[in-house]
């Protein structure tokens, strides 16, 4: 279905292809019955000119209006390309007071030397998830104090029940209240996947834009929230039904966060790395395989402390690998305009999973659920072979993930999956592995005799292996 | 400065001068000194390659991955451009059911044939003011009825003293109650103003955004709130602190709601199209200063009820410039990324104007206070004669709009100002007329005692007409 409103990652000009099919059919179907026009910039207006004649010199906008008069009235269409742009960094060191890049490093370099040639003081507001800030907030008050920047540090409990609008609005008062240069002062944001997607919101809301920066210190928040547009907070009991789509203006990782972690949230972040390697990476699914249960007990430290460009090791290929693959799926289609995605996969019967036990599951446990569903399915339909999907089962336990769990019922499945249908136009659009390492999305229904049989081989070969791992 | 961050309406082709020149410099440099990557889409799964070396044949998106690997570490940086579309439609007869316009107007006619044959019953959520909905709320509902729509209609206090985020949580609560399908069934909003804005914003968050329709009922969210992407409320004191930039998928509108208005609220709308008109279309304020007391006297109304494309009345004339002017200026720089902007003209004093004499000055009232005064400001500066200045004033008195008010003391301008200045990145960017249906935009501080000698004249000459007009 074509809707007049398309927001999507596409070309104006009828030549390309784009990410969102929807929008160039629109465009051709304007042209087609409409007058199109151009804008142009002369002294400080724009001015339309109509697309066959250029006339006036002046600087061209990517925006195009079209015009149609009929009987009834007259009707115009705006299209108006946005371009995000922001930046994913992986660095040591990050609150080491000589590495300039949490005060610096979203500002290209001609940016960086006119703001430190500006007099006015520097200003930064920082949010911290208040258990990070137990741990890391006084090196962060030195890291800006050193630098002589004016910082005011706001510790919040942002945990998965705390992810409310009220959160939000808790940290629009003290933003507003510090009197930042939206501009050129990014809010700053140091936690879990909640702390970025809650400060993500604030920030994008206030004055309808305000930059913001994400330092994950979670390796699930290092390879999923951190890496995309999505910000958000869970509303009448639904997982992150509030939110917006505007990436920060950069993301910093240091995995250093990660030697404080417990295991469990080691083990709930690989859940999404394993994602990325099951959907399109075989290589990085041969790794964790391999390296899974090291990864775990190093807390994804590389041997020596490194992590540069020297020799990669296990630990940073497999956190590069997994944000590749995560920037290659996202990249193209930033506002999910485009209802088919890989990225998907583990997240079609979780969300219904982790807030139906709440708090019972974190994110990638749960996560880690529905993929061992998903790949009981996979088999069940011929993708998979049986020593395949033993391998996949297997990795997920060497990764110390749940591959089972009581809360997962037929019923909860169904659910679930009747809600992604109607919610995704109509269609499941089931992303299945197909092989290891690489996948195909899936748009036919899931039969419910087919369902409960798979349920029932999903429940008998792994309940015990699902509740063995903890409860 | 150039950010990291940048969202503008850019090409990411180097040989077009986009909106915002900070994304295309940006993109060059990185050129310089990263690897670029292309993402190519096979099969269902996206894959970068090299920029350089096309290999792979699939889907291109028009976003773009650049990688920069040093001694550090790895940075990624993502270009990923996000088409917007929307439409803005004159007609007449909106509430009539015989008219398809309110309930498939947003639609292209291959989706609506689409929509129409699907079986699943219509749903549409409608937010409306409360005085709007007891002189039109029946017609509306009936209109709905008519055509076998599932309609929940809403009624809400949308004045500007409750334009604030628990009436946006509200709506949110009653938009979730109703289980909306957030792809194909948008939410409506009829009202002003403030009822466009605080339904967009509720729109663009729910579920990270759900479509939403204009319907606007008074002259001022006709010409402006109707036109642009902006959504917002208040906060903390401050005007529209809090939004989003997301455009409706369509604006309706029908200037027969202006007949039950009173005519204070169409003076405030034609203040707007003044501000269009000073600042680009000599025509436009020609047709105001010698038709605009029969334009407010009538509501602008068309003779004979009319408004179509037979031939064109001052009504119809001074409505479609004002939209075609605001489009021009609004479709280059939907995110507002450019700073400098003509459209602003009238609002550097007035949002501090309004909010301090809350609610004795309508939006269009204090933005015609403003443009009074920046009158004399250029009249000062030399850019506007004495006559010109003069004309102006007699044209806004013509439209029975304040052209002074007491609230609007030295010390309120000078703090409006020095805001001003400083949220947008240090300089005044003041809109000034230079002549009649042009303007260029000052970047220069006015000097204090210029500002203290033109608040004198402007005084002296005018708060006699000012006081007189109402209090």
């Amino acid at each position: 279905m074509s809707y007049c409103y398309t927001v999507s990652g596409v070309s104006l000009r009828p030549d390309t292809v784009g990410a969102g099919h929807s929008a160039a059919r629109h465009s051709g179907s304007m042209l087609s019955n409409k007058c199109g026009f151009n804008l142009v910039q002369v002294g400080g207006t724009w001015v339309r000119q109509a697309e066959e004649k250029q006339q006036v010199e002046g600087r061209l906008s990517e925006a195009k209006i079209f015009e149609n008069k009929c009987d009834h009235g007259v009707s115009w269409t705006v299209v108006s390309p946005i371009v995000f742009t922001y930046r994913v960094t992986q660095c040591k060191n990050l609150l080491d007071p000589s590495n300039g890049t949490l005060l610096w490093g979203h500002l290209e370099d001609e940016a960086l030397e006119s703001t430190i040639r500006s007099v006015r003081p520097v200003k930064r507001f920082v949010v911290i998830d208040q258990t990070v800030n137990r741990l890391y907030g006084a090196r962060v008050a030195k890291y800006f104090q050193d630098r002589g920047v004016v910082c005011k540090i706001l510790p919040l409990p942002t945990t998965e029940e705390n992810k409310s609008l009220e959160l939000v609005t808790k940290i629009l008062e003290e933003v507003h209240a510090f009197d930042l240069d939206r501009r050129s002062e990014p809010i700053i944001a140091v936690g879990g996947g909640v702390c970025l997607d809650v400060v993500g919101l604030a920030a994008s809301l206030y004055r309808r834009r305000t930059p913001y920066i994400r330092v994950p210190t979670t390796v699930l928040a290092y390879v999923d929230a951190s890496v995309g547009a999505k910000t958000g907070v869970n509303f009448a009991g639904g997982k992150n039904k509030l939110g917006s789509y505007v990436p920060p203006v950069a993301t910093f990782l240091d995995r250093a966060f990660f030697q404080t972690l417990p295991p469990r949230q080691v083990s709930n972040g690989m859940a999404e790395m394993l994602k990325m390697a099951l959907m399109k990476h075989r290589g990085l699914f041969e790794l964790l395989e391999a390296d899974g249960s090291e990864l775990l007990r190093s807390k994804m430290q590389s041997p020596g402390g490194g992590g540069g460009a020297e020799r990669e090791d296990g630990a940073a290929a497999s956190t590069r690998i997994a944000i590749e693959t995560m920037l290659e799926e996202l990249a193209p289609n930033l506002w999910e305009d485009d209802l088919d995605r890989l990225v998907d996969f583990g997240h079609l019967i979780s969300p219904k999973l982790e807030m139906a036990v709440l708090p019972a599951l974190l994110h990638g446990e749960a996560v880690n659920v529905d993929m061992s569903f998903m790949v009981y399915v996979a088999h069940q339909r011929g993708l998979l072979t049986a020593q395949e999907k033993q391998r996949v089962v297997r990795c997920m336990l060497g990764l110390a993930l749940p591959v089972w769990h009581p809360g997962c019922t037929l019923d909860l499945v169904r659910a679930a999956l009747e809600e992604r249908r109607s919610h995704s136009a109509g269609s499941l659009r089931m992303p299945l592995p197909t092989g290891l390492g690489c996948a195909e999305i899936f748009h036919d229904a899931l039969e419910d005799n087919v369902l409960c049989q798979v349920h029932q081989n999903w429940t008998d070969e792994l309940n015990q292996l699902g509740t063995n791992q903890r409860v």
